[in-house]
Formats: C-alpha cells, structure tokens, sequence
C-alpha cells in the first residue's frame, strides 16, 4: 500500500527511465518492507529548472555555471 | 483551514469535473468536520500516465492491457 | 489509481470521522471520474496546530482569540 | 537540509520572481533555524486556475467575479 | 538534487528498514537517471493504520479482516 | 491563496521559531507575488532524523558524524 513520489529536474526524462524508476522503487518496498507491489503506487513529478531551488539559486542558472 | 490534494492521471479532467471535485472534498470536509468552507484549499494534481506506476507498471502500460 | 491527500489540525479527530473521511473521498473519485475504489488511496495528515498557519498566524494563536 | 514547497496558481510568474521565492524561502530557514542554505531545497508548483480551489470555487472562476 | 517522500503505514518499520529504504531510494536515482547523491534527499513518511484508506477502508481495518 | 510546505528535522524547533517560519514565508509571498496573506496557508512537518536521508545515510548518523 506504500506511495512513493519521486521528483526530478524536467531535463530529458525518457519514458524507459520513467518506467525503471516505478520498477526500482516497487522493488524496494517490497524487499526491505515486504509490501505487497499491486497496491504500491509510484508518482514521478518532473519540475521545470526555473522552479527548483537549492543553495540559493535556481537549478537553471546552476547548470550554466557548470558548462 | 483544510488542504486537500487530489492526484489523478491526466485523462481528459473536463473542467466540470474539477469543479465537481473541489465542491465534494470542500463539502466533505464540512459535513465530517464542520470545517469553515471559505479557508478549505483544493488543488489537483493532473500526472502524465509515463509518470504513475503500480504494481510495477506504468499506467501507459496498463492502459493498453485492458483494451 | 487517485490517491487523495488531506491535511487537517490535529484536533480530536475520531477514528470513525477518518473513516467517514476516507469513504467521502473514494466515492467522490467515483462518482465524477468513475474511478476505481479498490485502487483509491486516501492519506490523512493530522498537523499540530503550532505547526499550521493562515494569515501570518498560528493557528494555535487565532483559536484562542476566537474564544 | 530542509524541503520548502510553495504552492502557486499559475498566472505568469517570472522566473525573477521565481529566483526570488527560492532565495527568500532559504534564507528564511538560514535566520529563523540556522540551516546550511547548500542543501535547502525549494520546489515551486505552478497549479492551473481551473485546478485550485478555495471556498467550493475554482480559482478561475473567482478570477471572474473579482474582475 | 532529486527529492523521494515515501508514505508507509506506521507498523513497525525500524531504523535499519528505514536506512535500507533511504540507500535503495538514492541508489536508484543515481543508477537510473546519474543524479548527484550528495544533494538526493529521502523523506520518509509513517502513517497512522487509522489515517490510511484504500478501497473505501481503513487499514487498522483491513489488517483485522486478513487475520 | 498560496499554500506553502516547509519539512525540517525535528530537532527542537520552537513554538516561537515555527511563528516566524509562518509569518516569514507568509510575508514572501506578498513581497514576491502580492498574494492576500488572510489565504496564505503554511504548514510545517517536523520529520524524525531516522527518517530523513541525504547522500545515501540517515540524518540521525550524520549527526553523530559531525559531533
């Protein structure tokens, strides 16, 4: 019955990696939890870079910093 | 005071719907609780089916399953 | 596949008043987007209210000059 | 180490006034808890007018009325 | 820089299930999508059986009836 | 009508130090945005060190770590 939501940057998530982390995170919940996977639900929420912050500054202004 | 979030996958919400939504978490929350109806926040969240999993799969997935 | 989130004070919340909670919510998800219940997933958050503000003030503080 | 979500209709926020919600939130956490800013994390969510309500009304609607 | 919330119903999850859920979460990040784990941060969430629903019940139920 | 989320360790924050995370994020929201602060809404969760994880481990050993 678990609920898992993930949130990442929107930087070129392909519907396989999507799919990999439902898995991978079903996965755990059922090998550290026990939980029962048909009732264990993943959201994945991608957020625009303007929209994430960390340490000040916005993650889009970040990764010009690191080109 | 009540917040209310409302997660579904993002298949074709009208915004009639919407409407139905907020007016039956708001009135829930006054029927149980006796909650003031004017400070009682709704927000729904439309998720792409590629972003939501259970049992393992994406609801993408699943969708095409049970056609 | 919704899963709805409520947030309230935590303030003598009954056990049978979550239930009825829960109930209102799955068939609310049902009853405009037919949803299915047995998938429907309703979380209730009880918030200490030092913990909740509205208005620049906590709500400990509002409930006692409403007294 | 903190996590700040801020909640927002969308109704043209600047990616200015975005860098200013994530600067001001952390430094919120900085002078009020003493937090190490490089891991306060800020998430901004841009909420459709139809999709957020308050009092059993869609914002959108609301927008209306006040006009 | 990704953010994981995990909501599981309070049954006795102990510390080392949560640190296990907290390196499997992050590894997953980092296998899936080369995210950072030094700024992948696991939040996770133990709900009451009495504030959890599915299939219009609650778990403090449920758990009584698949004795 | 802003609704804002603020998730720290539970490490003794105060009653007092929680008002000013309320009335501050309450007063960036109307300095940033010039939304009404009588619907801005913030609540705060306090999360137990064991289970809040960054870079992999446990806040509640990291803690120790750095002592």
């Amino acid at each position: 019955m678990p609920y898992v939501n993930i949130k990442v940057t929107d930087e070129g998530v392909t519907k396989e990696q999507k799919q990999q982390l439902i898995a991978g995170a079903t996965q755990l919940l059922v090998d550290v939890l026990g939980k029962n996977p048909k009732t264990t639900v993943v959201v994945i929420d991608e957020v625009n870079t303007d929209n994430w912050g960390i340490g000040f500054d916005q993650v889009t202004e970040l990764r010009k910093q690191t080109k």
